[in-house]
């Protein structure tokens, strides 16, 4: 069974206003946002590129918010940046969209963090309606 | 700016069973796997494999739920496998988990799909109060 993929970044996170983030989104992805409006909640993916090496991608267990007090649990159970793929998730409004920038509630990712994916936020199938 | 990276599959979707799907965690990664427990929601990304070529890859419209009688719409609009990046997204509850087995809600993705992250459901991030 295959292993190994290729993801390719369809933007990048811009910059960060004092309320926003941008994600500006390669042109050539232009159209893959038509749908998209301001009000709208979505999901970002991003690749933390700062955490793309083998040291990073090889921590399998973490102290939880990096608090050494707090005993060692799988990064599976966390959501840390270092982890074998190294995808960040948000879900954020869409406060503004001006051509290929997107302006979204304001997320702790560094400038220049490759976005990888979008999806539009569902409730139904985003949010379980208890956790038990 | 760097535009490519290379995920590595974690594990796979194994088999369905009536009620549950199950995720085979690969037994290199199981480690991470520390803190998941029964009863608790997670986030699992996976790779729709199936759709890991060219021609899905640069689509960049569809309509939605494959049905023509829709407008076209920007993939990053829709949760249509058919994307730059075919990452699948599901948030399920854990039903059980034996050795490096998974037992999750039932999901709708092919067996063998290769499993790229798992992260835990939280609430508060993950479920905005209120769409506007």
């Amino acid at each position: 069974m295959q292993e190994r993929f290729t993801l390719f970044s369809i933007g990048y996170l811009k910059k960060h206003e004092e309320e926003y983030s941008i994600i500006e989104i390669l042109s050539k992805y232009e159209m893959a946002c038509d749908g998209l409006r301001e009000g709208m909640y979505i999901i970002v993916l991003c690749w933390f590129h700062m955490c793309d090496d083998k040291e990073n991608r090889s921590l399998l267990m973490v102290h939880p918010m990096g608090d050494t007090k707090q005993p060692l649990k799988g990064v599976f159970a966390t959501r840390s940046n270092s982890r074998p793929n190294p995808i960040g998730h948000y879900t954020v409004k869409i406060h503004k969209i001006e051509g290929n920038k997107i302006y979204i509630e304001k997320i702790d990712a560094y400038e220049g963090t490759p976005i990888i994916d979008i999806k539009p936020f569902l409730r139904q199938l985003d949010c379980p309606l208890s956790e038990s």
